[in-house]
């Protein structure tokens, strides 16, 4: 069963010549083909993985001279070590090793586990810098450095126990924060020295890397950057098919708390998507709208550059996704105009917390995108629905979003004032706003149902998941289950 | 980044040379090339859809050549000014123009905005006049014509506000309709008079449409016609494999209220569809048992014409969904025997109301198919299922879906006599039997969990789903709190 | 509308030379070409899949020749009998016929209904033994030779009625168990004497089948052999695509009790699977890792025999699918160490109950493998994962993992000590510890919530799903209900 001799490695530093070698880049560095040598054995699935990948098959300096529209890196001038290989394992995991605290010695090199965004940007500067400014990329600290939302986080996901009929919350595990939420948001990955592990090529050393493995789209690196661009292009396949495809959003965006994915399928959108979707084109650069697709996916409408059949642009590639955003929809009680940084544990409001509105809705404008902003990423995002939909369709399309926006805002302030009223009869203690039977009531008013009703306002779809799944049924029932839970303790 | 010059539209009248007009349809009729000139600019996602269609490159008086089991059209003889060109914008934006208040200028033609059924009978009339005796075609007016379903969608649909700790229920608004209830049902667009928008191509004006864009399935249109092609033949594709797979079906026809997507999906049938689904054909007409697919979709048992490989119709075509229903199953109390008409707010039970049964499920009968006309759509259905499963089988599998029906007719009735008990403790009040905590937990009672078992039991499949997912576990979950939230209170 | 003709029957019992006559397999015996004759014109369906599956193709001497990693059966020699001829109708339903209660004369045949495990041993004995050892094989007896699991399944499905505000059980039907809970287990399939059934053909005569159809994976069949091969290699198709894809497992596996499908979905696993599943191999065999799939679906993982590119077996072919997993995380109220046998009926813990572990957690040892074993199974489940991931990283994720299983068990053990107190304070009953409302909030906190954690903790995704949906917020929002539920009460 063992599928590789000791003398493999013994013989590790020469290109093997195995059956499956034959398929093995020719172009490859010198080095990335010591790589192959021996993990074309020991980690086949990565191999295979990177051998069907475009990286294996691309030298930067040819795909340089591709049309700009067609190119897929975004530096003008590739560094020379680079720019006549192919991009192998050597190419990403030995850049910048001077900044990886990452970096170990492996059979004769010198190598950085973790592959960052910031070793990305020897090809791909413009998408990196993009995404740094984004929310996305400031995930670990909108969590880690909001004391609200830490706050959330633990009273969640902590081990209870009950002492004297009370449930006592312990601490939240390092584990189980990777698991959940900092599953999506990211790790904060630090080296705690070097370990000896047993594999199949006997006992080696690697770095000790706390709060690994994870892949949450802020990930704070072993070289400190920030991101984790396998969150969408997982592992060596780096394949545009993942990125455009929904599956990759839906790992996060989905109910009960973000619906986009649960939203998309049952729009017409989706509908379409899932009936032919297996006809499109989900790798051409440009992605042309009605020859690659018919209909958009995620990435259409947040991410990819989009251009017609005459190469005419209809959208700009963007890695900052929240830049055809005007209106946050989701995560916090009320939805209020989209904030001017990714880092949004800068904002204070009136209140003196770190939330874009108060507790009753008032914006801390200064914090947040102007109605002029506001006006222009909606004007972009318009000009990409009105390739396949008239003026008219599109504006009362939002105007429709506009009504639905103020129409959840009610609902969570007619929670928020039952939950006031509770903590004013001292039936709960509001020292944890997440943490007893009302306030739990109260947060799934914000953070679950007017969610979905918004998204599927935006995103043309799921009038039933919206009226009863999870919108408007459960926010009006639960309304009154929060006035009757009041009521019932009152008397 | 603008996409088009000026001078296109100053040109507008002649057919373009882009490069991409070479893929244009010859046989297009001069109108409609000189639609495309300008939206193959404009809106290029549409002529794309379309050029992909069936309908740009059939031409009528050919496609009637057919054998009649592979014809598309089901008129006999079609209109000669439609019958030699492919069928294009034209063709269905400018019929009937008497009828359409929603007809208007546009750059020298009359268009209407909304392709209705009765346009589309120009060559499909057997389809539209099916459709037009169910209860879809019917969809509005059966919510907006029952008083009832009036103040139920009232009821969990207005937005609400706190005052004095009770919960004010305020107007639904039409914006807010239209993205749930009645974006499946449907609206009703009328014309408000014309209005100017800004495009690329200038301001224009276009008449000004109410509740619109909507795709409900009763949608009363602007000619008056009541329905929606577009509602499962969606946009311009017009295709078959969409409103053959399950995803049209699915973006109404799911859960909590009609679990049928949910259902399919965790049943044999679905299973083998989602593994080997993408190996079938969708196109085909008719449609071949066992050699196109090998499980049935949603539209083989409810509306596409199946036949064996020798040309043996096994199943006609149907777009009335009903003609193979006898037990309506969800959306009200008591599944009940299928209403004889698909206006069903003409129904008067012995309680003087518009629905099926009583409160205590006695049956409104005369409103309802007999028994006779029950087992003759029973019969058609079994023949199909005798397709695959014995008849033994197939017979086994009704009387357990007979059994189901009245188990979990007993179950809604104990809901039901709790309920009773409420209003005459005085712990809720009857007025609006949909408002209040305990009456809310009733309607899940009825309009939530049995149909999940009841579907379940009829579509061969589900048993997790039925037993613990939305199904005999909530039924008895909530019948055990309904019971103790009166008790709870009359103390 | 007849799709065949009397004489068809008359003319039964020669190869009919109708058109689709010509895709008959010459190797069929003259039996199954008995069989095919009348039966392409009755159920088409089942004659169409099986001409597309490899049994209609294969002929088993010849498929012995095959070098033995190749091939998909596993007896060394097969009766000279079926050796010669395709795998068709007559080979199987003819087999062990004194074993079969249900085995009965057709049209000069002796035909049995069901297909037994014991039936498909003639040519994959290897299997059919795996299989009889494992829980799954037992599935019938450990539902219904268990007292509490009869009573947690009565509990649930039993019709209710109200009697003085009191809800009554009635007695749970067969239908209903057949469509809940036995669906996916089985049922007992005994043969209550021959009946008469009218069928296309005429009136025949065949046995009468109690609680059939059903296809559960424990089911026991008229040849008394336990499981049904076809729970996942469906009807005539007997397709491997079917049993390595993931909808056959999900059947089953899914929220909220065994929600393996759903934390799949949401994996980044599942991820790739969604985005590329579409361009793999789901045929060949062995199943090579890296060239034939990129990721796992259930059965690499569990099932399948998983190759690389030079024929290195990276993981056997099992049909027993305990045989990687360790620890069992759902269907009873802690995590434990594995049942050694596959009849858990037969374990007795230290209350004297038949459950793995006590209610306080307890583990019944004598019946659970031991620390050498568990290590052994983890040790095989790893060698598969470090194909794609160093082994640092899969030695983490099962740190992880262990982590979970500790904490959702806390979690279960605080629910259990609120129940505890509720049974003590004569606020429930405990005669039956399933039918009040604070027990079946216990139920959820063990039978639903800390499963999902569990599964996502294992199959490496899912962090919403587990914060969120189905995971850490209702345990600790249903474990705050729970006290408070006591607490109310208690005034």
């Amino acid at each position: 069963m063992k599928r590789i001799l000791i003398s493999t490695i013994v013989a590790g530093f020469m290109f093997l010549t195995i059956a499956s070698a034959q398929d093995l880049p020719e172009n490859a560095s010198e080095e990335t083909k010591m790589c192959l040598s021996c993990h074309i054995s020991y980690t086949p699935g990565i191999v295979y993985d990177w051998l069907e990948s475009r990286h294996s098959k691309t030298i930067p300096s040819v795909a340089l001279q591709k049309p700009e529209l067609e190119r897929r890196v975004s530096k003008p001038e590739i560094d020379e070590k680079l720019a006549n290989v192919v991009v192998g394992c050597y190419e990403c995991h030995s850049l910048n090793p001077q900044m990886h605290k990452d970096n170990f010695a492996h059979f004769g090199f010198k190598i950085n586990v973790v592959v960052s965004p910031n070793d990305c940007m020897a090809c791909h500067p413009q998408e990196v810098e993009q995404y740094s400014t984004s929310t996305k990329a400031h995930a670990v600290g909108n969590l880690s450095n909001n004391p609200l939302f830490t706050l959330l986080v633990e009273t969640i996901i902590s081990p209870k126990t009950i002492e004297d009929n009370k449930v006592v919350h312990g601490e939240a595990s390092g584990l189980t924060k990777r698991e959940t939420c900092y599953g999506c948001h990211g790790t904060v990955i630090k080296v705690d020295g070097m370990k000896k592990i047993e594999t199949e090529a006997g006992e080696i050393e690697v770095p000790d890397l706390s709060d690994w493995p994870n892949q949450g789209v802020g990930r704070v690196n072993p070289d400190e950057s920030r991101g984790a661009c396998s969150a969408c292009h997982p592992r060596h396949a780096f394949s545009l098919k993942d990125a455009r495809k929904l599956y990759t959003c839906a790992q996060c965006h989905l109910d009960p708390d973000v619906p986009a994915y649960n939203v998309y399928k049952e729009s017409k959108h989706g509908n379409i998507y899932y009936a032919r979707g297996d006809e499109w084109n989900f790798e051409n650069v440009p992605w042309t709208l009605g020859k690659d697709f018919k209909a958009p996916t995620c990435a259409v409408c947040h991410a990819s550059l989009i251009a017609d059949e005459n190469g005419n642009v209809l959208s700009e590639r963007t890695h900052n996704f929240d830049s055809r955003i005007w209106v946050r929809i989701f995560g916090l009680p009320y939805a209020h105009p989209h904030p001017k940084v990714g880092n949004t544990y800068v904002i204070k409001n009136a209140d003196d917390l770190p939330l874009p509105t108060t507790f009753l809705n008032q914006p801390a404008s200064d914090y947040l995108i102007d109605s002029t902003v506001m006006r222009e990423r909606q004007r972009k995002m318009e000009e990409l629905c009105q390739a396949c939909h008239s003026s008219d369709w599109v504006e009362k399309h939002f105007q429709k979003f506009d009504g639905t926006v103020k129409e959840t805002n009610m609902m969570v302030l007619a929670a928020t004032q039952l939950l006031l009223k509770a903590w004013d009869k001292k039936l709960a203690d509001k020292s944890n706003p997440f943490d007893e039977e009302i306030e739990m009531m109260w947060v799934k008013q914000w953070l679950f149902y007017p969610n979905s009703i918004r998204y599927a306002s935006a995103m043309t779809g799921a009038p039933d998941y919206t009226a009863f799944k999870l919108g408007w049924w459960e926010l009006s029932e639960k309304l009154q289950q929060m006035k009757n839970w009041i009521e019932l303790r009152k008397k």
